[in-house]
């Protein structure tokens, strides 16, 4: 099942230096390409190895063209082009319809033609599948939970009651769409009583959720994931929680309750996003801020003193702790400058 | 099933202002609410929505009590009170008592009356539940595990064989009980032995465990989660880690090896605890704090530097690597300041 | 099954200072210890312990020994000392052969001798283990996953299609080996396309992986994770990533994709590492630490900046957004103390 170098230029709108003819049936990354191997330059980190390549052909921006030793593709979006090209020449595994033996569906729930449902899942009573829905080994989806037209729940995905999941989604293993969010009330004696958590979870079309991630059911209301949003492993999203549309979070990061991301967000990894907040539509957060307020304009954000030899981190961290005492000897210390210049009164 | 509001203001000790004979039969938001609604405001955020309500009643303080529009039941601690009328108005779903097809439970298992166990489910040798148990589909627990009266164990829970739970519990989906701790020991060569996990874990009642949080077993003693305490998602418990009762952690908090942790502490969201420490009774940790040594003194602990706009984040990044610099010439310009004023020796 | 000193200390290589006929069948640490336990000295923080201990012998170093009120096994490395003996006196329970009923396995995998798989766990086309491979219940192994001899997987594990795993691994609970990496590419639209992941898995022999811990498969070569690596609980390793063999991470820790990370690397909890960078051989990297750049040197590492009283941190982080001005304005006034003092041009 190999392409011609044409049929790709043509079909992804690129632009062909190099034999129409030649064909590729697999990607590589520069470094370990071979014959018929499809590979691509989009990081400039990786363009030292441009030279070396021995691929077919190579995906890249026509600022690169001139270095490729072999035939290439010249893209305005690199990546994006590769990725299409990719998903053409490794399609996934076709479905293979119907209910395993060891799966366990309530008689009342309604599975769509064309899904698939393997061993040891578990589909509560009341809930809809579409069509061509693929359900993991292991999946349990509580009561009314409902799944849209060709998404996928991998190996151990759980859901609880009325979790509904739009079409075209991608579950990761491990991931936990619906657990009660941590609502809990203190009384006089210092001890807590749960919050009854009525809301439910509502995820939408495209949208991709990383492993072992926890998205909590919404208090009263919903928690909702907008269309197109793509989410990393173990994040963890707080109950009444909304992100926009096309938000994109990394790894290991978190929203706490009650908190709007807007629509087209970036969010690096290991971000903390505090509760009862918003983030403007279109804001980037690098990995590792703490983001304690509100984002009411659209910017590059960032948070992190990076590591440092260790005897040095701490004679610094130690003074992060005289800072402000350090600030006003500082402004003591400006007084007395302009008190001796005579220049201000 | 709906209350009247004379009922909810004498059974949860609240001041009815308003019609008595007015019914409620679910909660909702100030702002979503509609006929039958109770509703409640106890955030400071939201006074703003109250207003606009349409809710029959609302929940709240006696302060706010005047800027009611419509009945509302004065408490002095309305989120509490709003907590319990939100149990009765919404109750669990009964449990259907029984051993489902396709769980599989030991022959030595002993099952208390009143008890459900969903498909999927593992119970291994000597498992031993109380009355009125719920196991959810896929839930594992190894050998001897005990778990007390009323608890519940949502899908996809494991606990490691010997882990103790007690009564009126909840743990959620994906949460893993009793791995081994992380017990290594480093030969000459760099290479690590395994020290093996032999402890236990004991969780007390009406302990409530949040989705993908892990509690390791005590290496050779027991790790303990006391009573009443709330666990968020994804939270790390380290082994022989002692938690004391009635203390809450929020979200991806993790407690290092061999830590107490006081009663009654409020730990917030993504706060480290090292091991080894010790943390005094009823201390309150801000999200995002590292501890990294004992908290004698109960108090109020912090410790983020909230995101900044990115390019001056890291100007000052920049500056914390050179503090100490900082910090010894400003003692120097000092020491000048005082020589020319002449008043210190 | 009890052992003399005699046996331990021979089969031990440690020096006996007590009776050599004196027999131990157990662990304890030295407050709880009575007859017939072993305990061991060897973090200085429980030294205190040792005076009052009555174990029948203690494992310590020969610093220690003269403070012992009992029989000693003075040790070169105690902690390693006691992590052999533990294992002798508290072996694991040996497996149970066969396949569990409840279990579904691909007609075509194929399970070497002495293996036990336990019920609820589904194996996919093509699966082969090793010997004496312990699947635990509800472990989903995809298409072609191989276990080498001797491997434990512990409940619920997930490992996607095509997974590696060496001989004498241990896996914990909820662990999701194998899951795509996060490789997105942005359109002109602000809308993402998943870039598919074609790489696998590949874990090396004696590697342990802790509870809940995700490790993605590569983007198209191998996530791969070296000999004798420990991972501990929680722990995310992004796409591409390389861990060198003897390498160890605490709980939290994350690496972004592309990151190599050398061999005897000992790395603390909730670590931080980004992407695309390499971090030398013997790299020691503590707790919190936000690792921005490559390491290229061995050395130590830190990052954290303790938690403080509440109101005392958040004066000195108002100060951290104030640092460059600060370093400016202290410039400024030693150019003054410089030029007042006429000693510099």
């Amino acid at each position: 099942m190999g392409m011609t170098l044409a049929a790709l230029a043509v079909r992804h709108n690129c632009e062909l230096r190099g034999d129409p003819d030649e064909v590729v049936d697999h990607v590589a990354t520069l470094a370990a390409a071979g014959p018929r191997a499809l590979a691509f330059l989009a990081n400039p980190q990786y363009r030292s190895q441009l030279a070396g390549t021995r691929a077919t052909a190579v995906v890249l921006a026509s600022a690169d063209a001139a270095g490729c030793p072999v035939a290439c593709l010249v893209s305005a979006n690199p990546y994006l082009s590769y990725a299409e090209m990719a998903h053409e020449l490794h399609p996934p595994a076709p479905l293979r319809p119907g209910v395993a033996a060891g799966a366990w569906v309530a008689p009342d729930a309604r599975v769509g033609a064309g899904s698939q449902i393997e061993p040891g899942a578990v589909l509560g009573a009341g809930v809809v599948l579409g069509e061509r829905v693929h359900i993991g080994a292991g999946v349990v989806l509580g009561a009314r939970c409902q799944v849209g037209d060709d998404s996928r729940l991998m190996a151990r995905v759980a859901a609880y009651d009325g979790v509904r999941i739009g079409r075209r989604c991608l579950v990761h293993s491990g991931a936990v769409l619906g657990a009660d969010g941590f609502g809990i009330a203190r009384d006089s004696d210092g001890r807590w009583t749960k919050v009854p958590q009525l809301g439910g979870v509502v995820i939408g079309d495209d949208v991709e959720i990383g492993a072992n991630t926890t998205i909590d059911r919404g208090a009263i209301e919903d928690t909702v994931i907008g269309d197109g949003v793509k989410l990393d492993n173990q994040i963890q999203i707080g109950h009444n929680v909304v992100i926009g549309a096309h938000t994109v979070m990394a790894a290991c990061s978190g929203v706490a309750g009650s908190t709007h991301v807007g629509t087209r967000c970036i969010i690096g990894a290991d971000v903390a996003v505090a509760g009862h907040i918003t983030i403007a539509d279109d804001t980037v957060i690098g990995g590792g801020a703490r983001v304690a307020r509100s984002i009411r304009q659209a910017g590059i954000y960032g948070g992190v003193v990076p590591a440092d030899e260790v005897r040095r981190w701490r004679r610094n961290a130690v003074r992060f702790g005289q800072l402000d005492d350090m600030a006003r000897r500082l402004q003591r210390l400006e007084q007395v400058a302009r008190d001796t210049d005579g220049s201000e009164p």
